[in-house]
């Protein structure tokens, strides 16, 4: 039977989702906690692969569970072999024609930015920060000129290995909530660091150094040199997939933010 | 001159606030940024001790800086010397007569539960849970019970040093935002453990364990062993000392949180 598992994490103690060598990735410590479960090794695969530090809301990863366990052991007996910091939310039987990756026709993430002179504290390793003063109404400008579907290269990390650097964003939104700002991005697919540029460019904008108009001429000339540098991981956050409502999949939820939002 | 600080911090990796043999707490670590920006030994006074794992949205202290310096370098120049977690907000002088404890004439405290069947992943060491529903009116109503002059004995920890268990409370809130339970609290002083206990009684009462008029026979009885269990510290944050305007030191606010609470 194939499962699927929405899972949440707080990425900075990790080297990122995927297995690699030496370990200290989402994907072993998931994969070792369902091993427990099966009683034998089980592979997962995921929606998106998130890099060192980056958060999830929502991953969703696949497997096909070689031992019969109910729904319940691969949510709360997966979670008790889990370390802190990593959680299963929902486990749900899905046909073997379903696959995490390849079934997302969208992806979203979420960007926090804290402004304010002072660098974090209380909230160190989950929000993103900037000291100068930000300009929401030109970022908004900025942001609206990111929807559509363009060749996003300005945006994409020299170890990109995607095929195309042409993707379809269908929202980009950023507003502000007292000294934090709140960055939207929902897309076919994202490229390596397009968020994280995305949202260094947008803050190059916010504090004045180039105007709206400056995201146009990026998306034309298709240069990752010309944009600003990558933003850090920690206020990077993957909201999860989109699939087809047939798959009868949750919808994300950050139950700690999107209850506040309005 | 004597300088009060606004300080902010996780709590998680700490021994609580105060000082002790063997380290690990926050006023170490502060004391230890002072003297770097001091060059010599400094000692400060907070406004309110937090317990171990306890997190503070504005902490407040004093000290009496043994050399003159401005106050970027109180608040950058320690901020440069403070680890990961641990961030000073605000740098103000005060007069002599101001005393990070004794002037306060309030405290508040707010707790974040989050109410869902699977354990915290992503927002782990930041959040309380519970795993079975919670009824949000029952509590309210338990909630409104709690401000006024009362002994508070049935909530206070065997270890507290308080010379009298009756104190003020002036507010007692409890609102719902999607799986996240918000109780915030305002008293003249809190008695050791008092909103973790606080916390372990209104959730008995969300769980249709007791009614709310539970929370008066408590305060008559005055037995901390009729009340519930302590709740943990994962989601206590003191939000900060209440002074007399005219000292002029900025209010607390939770750059994180206060921003999107309506």
């Amino acid at each position: 039977m194939r499962v699927a598992l929405g899972v949440e994490y707080f990425g900075s103690p990790f080297r990122g989702w995927q297995s690699q060598t030496g370990g200290g990735t989402v994907q072993d410590v998931l994969e070792a906690a369902l091993a427990q479960i099966a009683g034998q090794p089980v592979a997962t695969l995921c929606a998106g692969r998130t890099d060192a530090g980056v958060h999830a809301i929502q991953q969703v990863v696949h497997f096909d569970a070689p031992v019969a366990r109910p729904l319940t052991a691969w949510v709360r007996g997966v979670n008790s072999h889990l370390p802190d910091g990593v959680a299963v939310r929902w486990a749900q039987p899905v046909g073997d024609e379903f696959h995490a990756r390849f079934s997302a026709h969208g992806r979203r993430y979420r960007y926090l930015l804290l402004n304010r002179p002072q660098r974090p504290g209380l909230w160190q390793g989950r929000v993103g920060w900037f000291h100068l003063p930000l300009n929401l109404a030109a970022m908004q400008d900025a942001c609206c000129r990111l929807p559509g579907e363009h060749d996003f290269s300005a945006f994409r990390a020299a170890q990109c290995q995607a095929k195309s650097p042409v993707k379809l964003m269908t929202a980009a939104s950023v507003r502000q909530c007292g000294a934090m700002f709140i960055f939207d991005f929902a897309a076919s697919a994202f490229l390596h660091h397009m968020v994280r540029n995305l949202v260094g460019t947008l803050v190059h904008v916010g504090k004045g150094a180039q105007s709206p108009e400056w995201v146009d001429a990026l998306l034309q000339m298709r240069d990752r040199t010309q944009a600003a540098p990558t933003f850090s991981p920690d206020g990077l956050y993957f909201r999860g997939p989109v699939y087809e409502a047939h798959w009868g999949l949750p919808e994300p939820a950050d139950d700690f933010l999107d209850g506040m939002l309005t």
